[in-house]
């Protein structure tokens, strides 16, 4: 049997849609980290307004969705007011975060804190701040539901 | 607050992909109904593939999926032999039962005793045997899975 | 350079939506042949509602689509009853013909004459009564539109 | 009957995939033009999409594709280098040019000349230069195939 992981802090540059947030602030709420970009068609297509719509319909419970734009290619072209443009036309309104920069303008320090493979990439934080589950590419609607309903049960 | 209400019983004519089942003696585990018609468009399109994806995804737990053909239109076309010939085409291979034709040829016997609207209809029934959800129409994978979760929970 | 083939008569023992039609009738018409199953999954989520959305488009033209339904297995349940009730519930305005039984219960006898592999199948026959095009499976929607437009030119 | 409208010029500051193209020099040749933004959720989603789907499929013919980046809004986000970065994770292969920005930052160029009430938008210009068809938002696939064939044809 795996021992629970503790999920890695984030670290957000800057926040839309949310005051600035932690996850030892957020301790002992289920936490849902969606980790895109704006220019990656599998996030658009699918994975973003995925993590949208867990916001909307777990709303009156107390699990929190966080999208994290953690840019590791293009940073040029996915700047903050880029992002704040894209949040505006796909009428986003989960909390989201810009993932900071790491040294050298590579992979930003929370992606590299997770050890995440690439984006759409999705962790589901438990109350107890552990990793209950990470995963990387396209997230079946169903499969996240249950999960996140056994996070908050 | 509503009175949980007890599920009724169903009543079953021919069973495919099971032995005959009773929800009198699925007592103590969750059972997912979904009462189809093999000619709604809305049932072949949506509904039967997501309570053939639930029996699948959820196949380690002890929820019990059980298709429910509930026919009160076109008698003639859609036969238990053409249910037969349906269940081969669209591989499914979740337990289905034949609702029991009601007197007279019209709303057959489970779904009378339910009140169903229509094709789809989806309930869920929790543990203790009460109705935790009754849905008619299209229901989201995401609070689908969610709604299991919180009966296997 | 293919030799032009002409396209076969069609063998019709029942019409829905239409008078009877033969090909030598509408010779002078381009025409679109749509064979399909009821029971085909492939059909009844593509192909067939495909073939009423060309019939609904072209209907300012002199395009006649026609379906047929090509019943080579399960015969006991894909009856003509059993269509008239698919047909209904889909919705289905287009010529739908029931191709003629084949000796001993197999290939009906339409599907026979074109050799073909299954359903869905798609048939483009143009104004002077040579075959444009034949396909088997899933056709592109802009494919088919450009092929009709030609057919039609 | 209307009048047949002279496709007027299109403006380009700056060309992806392609050398410099003018109408001029594509006399003769029928040219889809698709207006979008990189930010516009519907020419993401659908129309650019569609656009690259029709210069794949019609590679044999004499038609052209031009994909027009005519932004009128967020012009911070939607710069070059970020478009450049757009086509290369969208895997665009067809030709598209920058519409001239306009004076005092509105609507750029091409987009004014036509008249064109948004994003996406599509033009179809025949052989001989003059305005084909004209849309705004979704296009039917299917219908887009077959005018695509008339103006070939």
């Amino acid at each position: 049997m795996d021992t629970p992981q503790a999920a890695p802090e984030i670290a957000v540059s800057r926040w839309f849609n949310s005051d600035p947030l932690t996850l030892a602030g957020l301790r002992g709420r289920p936490v849902l980290l969606h980790a895109f970009q704006m220019l990656c068609p599998g996030c658009v297509a699918h994975g973003t307004p995925q993590a949208e719509k867990a916001h909307r319909m777990f709303q009156q419970t107390d699990l929190m969705v966080i999208g994290l734009h953690t840019v590791f290619e293009h940073h040029a072209a996915m700047t903050p007011a880029a992002l704040e443009a894209f949040i505006h036309e796909y009428r986003l309104t989960m909390a989201i975060g810009v993932d900071e920069a790491g040294s050298g303008g590579g992979m930003p320090v929370t992606m590299t804190r997770y050890g995440m493979r690439g984006t759409p990439s999705a962790v589901l934080i438990g109350r107890d701040g552990t990793i209950l589950h990470h995963g990387f590419g396209k997230e079946d609607d169903m499969a996240l539901g249950a999960r996140i309903a056994q996070a908050l049960g």
